[in-house]
């Protein structure tokens, strides 16, 4: 249930106001060095308070390395982190302690398990992918010695939609300093950030896309039928907090096309590599990647937490007001890109591993 | 890598041309009648050459059961089921041994594998889910004993898009007989059968979208953080051959909404029972169900196997030309319904035991 | 629960006396040449009816592969095997399906699954045993293509007890055939022969032990801290019918020695190989091979099956007799040889293939 | 590979010489009421320096709950538990840093890994054990609420052997503080001190057999065909550092009985409970439980690490002489028998989970 993965496996816990949150890797590789400041940048990219168009809460994020390395190396033992919790407002939240908020997880968690920690979300808090950042850093550096590389960003936000395909972008700005949306795309990316201010001091919220490539991936990856490549992905992007879709490839607007339109022919290129002139099926054919780029889109709803008083009910069932308090995000997409290239680097780390056994002979 | 679900769990085995295909139901609960009856007509809505909108194959598809009942019901004890193949024609597929089809598995199943049964797409065939309709029906008697239904439709062939959400259909119509293409509304079901057949009279093929609605599960299926209850609907879904992307709720245009559009809020109704007004989290909050509808969407892709001659390459890595031959469906989405269906039978058995286990005190 | 194995994994299915047994084999690498006459030799070692200090009961086991394989050699996708049940007399059983025998599963199965097979024990009956031995022969044609040889054989039968250890053995005798106890040692092994012969006489049966030696296991098989080679090992061997206990290496003798004389001390011999001088730690320290001889002993307890009559109850709890019918071994170690090194086979070729991930930098 | 369990399922991580040790358990039922003074009490019973013949370290074993409690109960979420390392004297393990020592895990952790962290063993070190008896504790406090009891003792120290089965001891030795070496006869008790005394004066060390009692178990336990209850009761018991062997019931002793003195009688008793007349099956058949108690003897090897000079190798395999340095026990089974009892806690916690589905009707 909180374990995900099945050779580069982690287990993660904790909670929103618990004493912090921490995740287990088991099935890392022996050899690899644990690159810390790597790790630290990786978490700076989720944390809370980052800019303007975040949540005001502050969190170090701060990596204590439990287990798992000797002299800077991982050993193949399970590699523990902890992130203690900091800039908890417990009180905050002593006014939703027998309400349950709409669009949040406070009625299922009370009905499925009969009792919650209700500060912050505690479990079902967006804060738990703080772990998952942390781990996926470690995938990354994995999947860096392979020279396989992960590359996430912004293409929506409300119905500001970024027009140009992930081949037209220039993602080098990065390396100059992500602007705050995380959108590679001077003028889209102002738009966005000027829609999140207004609906922001409306006390409101909004949803977004993250979209993700994934450069150099060997042909191979993808266990069928079950576990194919773009299945765990979607699984791993699905579990992430307020995702309500996922798309690879030609997606939801590949339907409207012929097969004649859609199909990627092959070719061999100047190097002898076999390739294919079009890459509608995203990297992806038969659930095996096929060496191209593989890419895809993951849908965030609108955060449902708002500065704006709400009709709901307690636990009796009957009617109350959810007024807005607390601290959050006008728009998860900014932190969420982090977090898909995050699932990304863990879905293709365990692949990468699996694959080591299918050839075998 | 061949096997679905946690304690209601199935493993598939077979190929499109060898002696059959088939599956083990591992978990299913002892003393379920097995109604072969109703097993029957779940393959007959997925078996090939049903209308002239579907490949001309004749496959019987009857089931075998080979273990696991006695005196009619479940013993606790793994039920494996075998399917016959029977209308093989491998040497239409000859003349492809050598060669890679346009956006089929052939290249990828031959450098993962090293070698593969080309006949058909072998194990990459679609017929493979023929053992997972098998499944789903088991998984669907189940699941009728809890009250529990499943009603797959077609929403979207080419850019004919049914207007009309999920609560606006009338379902009976599957009662009396369900139409040929299985979308609910018999005016855009025409418009849809007769895009096929112009499509299909091209040598073409066209992609759409399975849309799925289920009722009356209970509160509380789910396990959060990474096999959210919509996690998991999405891995099932996007494992089934073709399809390119997921979304539930709201889904991609959720996003364009505010949160104080998008937020469902409690109330109780006059039964005294927990609802929400509105119903974008489609059913499911915090990755668990939350007793209202859940509804999703699946992407299909145009099928890639054409009546027309396509550019490719050979394992040698030379030009050639793949010619149009086989049988194939011009559109996949009026048999992928019961495969939609199937799945989602099988991702909600799974999670009903699983939620036995969750309350144990 | 019917699944065993982690990469390399199989999935059995089927009872005694239904249509037949059989097993999934997930995991096998692509590309193994299936040697069908190699299988078929295995299964005649588990046969019954092979002797006169057998059952006499007729199967001609004969493997139904039904998917897995193209051209002669596995594909890497699931290799399913069917084995018909043939020599079936379910009448033999009419009498015990309201009785409970002494010590078979027919009360713990009533009571957990509400319902059973009984005849023949159905699914817990060793019957099972033949789809194990079925995956287990293709476990050790991967295993023989790595160099990796297996060899059980029987050490005690009630109180006669084989006074040589594995090194002092000459295992050619089973080019040569097997005798038909299966005890490297002629003298032992017809005094094995006359005490089940006169134990078979009196209507009665008699327990044994299977010792096995696992021989050229390469450095580093095994993962802590749980599934340790050993745990993986004696787990397997518990999981065969009428299995009582197991011990590897100095096993509980071992306890009754000092740590100085229980130590294997390290040198590097002639070759410049690491070798240990003395072997009590059975070829695994700290749970992952070392490179010496693998060696273990499993205990099985007399047939339940007795050819005389017994007190017991039937379903409603009261007193009843359960007399002596149906066709049953005297002693099962003979016939458990094959099923011994079966599950061996499936242990080291699963942990074969874990090792080949741990290692990946 | 460092998780155990299906349902209530534990991952632990850590090292001897690190920061601590600590376990996440996934899968405890929500509203279990966490007593931190039972899991105190159990550390107290595993902790090192306990008594004369224990390992002078010195150890807190300060429990730290890290998560999945809330207002003092369990939330269903994970629980997350680290214990510190306190008493690490590093510097005792410079002198073998590139030396292997004999009958320890140094050469294969070495060979398997590549590197490893060679302070105390590491993450061979049966320091890792203290997470485990953490994770049993809140087992037993669920089986506790179940009223399931499990109770372990030693019966065997060398060749001092406990002449009583464990149906004439007197468990209730415990209430009064259990004696140091947990053998619940004071005279046999007596003479296993002055044996591992007497042994530790020599600087060697000696081996033994913890023997453990599981009552009221339910009928019902166990997942055919693999995951029989004492294939898992195996597993669970080989995981543990030094054990060489397993038997459950009457184990290699019932293999010299005929049938009909090995088989268990079923009768009805007057309260109309369904008993068998002996319990030769030790509680379980056909890998189920049948309701009569459960018991087994797990086999521990003389401990490594002796205060004696000892050949070896050192990394280039060259001679070598390892001397007696560090701190360690005489004879492990005292400190044994809370962390036996812990894994059996969990292997039941577990099966009696599982088994709430299998009925499931």
């Amino acid at each position: 249930m909180n374990t995900f993965g099945h050779i580069f496996r982690i287990t993660t816990f904790g909670e929103s106001h618990g004493k912090g949150i921490g995740v287990t890797i088991d099935g890392c590789p022996a050899g690899l060095e644990l690159d810390l400041d790597f790790l630290a940048s990786e978490m700076k990219r989720r944390k809370p308070g980052q800019s303007k168009i975040t949540t005001p809460r502050k969190e170090k994020d701060e990596l204590q390395i439990l287990s798992g390395t000797f002299e800077g190396k991982t050993t193949g033992t399970p590699l523990a982190i902890f992130i203690p919790n900091q800039d908890q407002k417990s009180n905050d939240y002593s006014h939703i302690a027998d309400k349950f908020r709409p669009s949040h997880a406070d009625y299922t968690y009370q009905k499925k398990y009969g009792n919650r920690d209700y500060r912050g979300g505690g479990r079902s808090s967006a804060r738990e992918t703080a772990a998952r950042v942390a781990a996926g850093a470690v995938a990354k550096l994995f999947l860096k010695s392979k020279g396989i590389s992960i590359q996430g960003y912004v293409s929506q936000v409300g119905n500001i939609t970024l027009q140009k395909s992930y081949s037209e972008l220039d993602f080098s700005y990065n390396k100059k300093g992500e602007n705050i949306i995380r959108c590679p795309d001077a003028e889209t990316a102002n738009q966005m950030i000027d829609l999140i201010e207004k609906v922001k001091n409306e006390g409101d919220t909004i949803g977004g896309v993250v979209s993700c490539v994934l450069e150099n991936v060997p042909v191979g990856l993808g266990e069928p039928v079950f576990d194919k490549l773009h299945a765990e992905l979607g699984k791993a992007m699905l579990s992430i907090n307020a995702v309500k879709g996922f798309e690879y490839g030609s997606g939801f607007e590949g339907i409207k096309l012929k097969g004649s339109e859609h199909n990627d022919e092959f070719y061999t290129d100047e190097n002898g590599k076999i390739r294919t002139k079009t890459n509608y099926s995203g990297g992806i054919q038969g659930g095996i990647s096929n060496g191209e780029d593989i890419y895809f889109k993951v849908a965030f709803k609108p955060v449902a937490t708002l500065m704006k008083d709400q009709e709901s009910i307690d636990k009796e069932g009957n009617k109350t007001i959810v007024s807005g308090k607390g601290r959050h995000d006008p728009c998860v997409v900014p932190r969420a890109v982090p977090i898909v290239e995050a699932m990304a680097a863990l879905v293709i780390a365990d692949f990468y591993l699996r694959q080591k056994v299918a050839n075998n002979l």
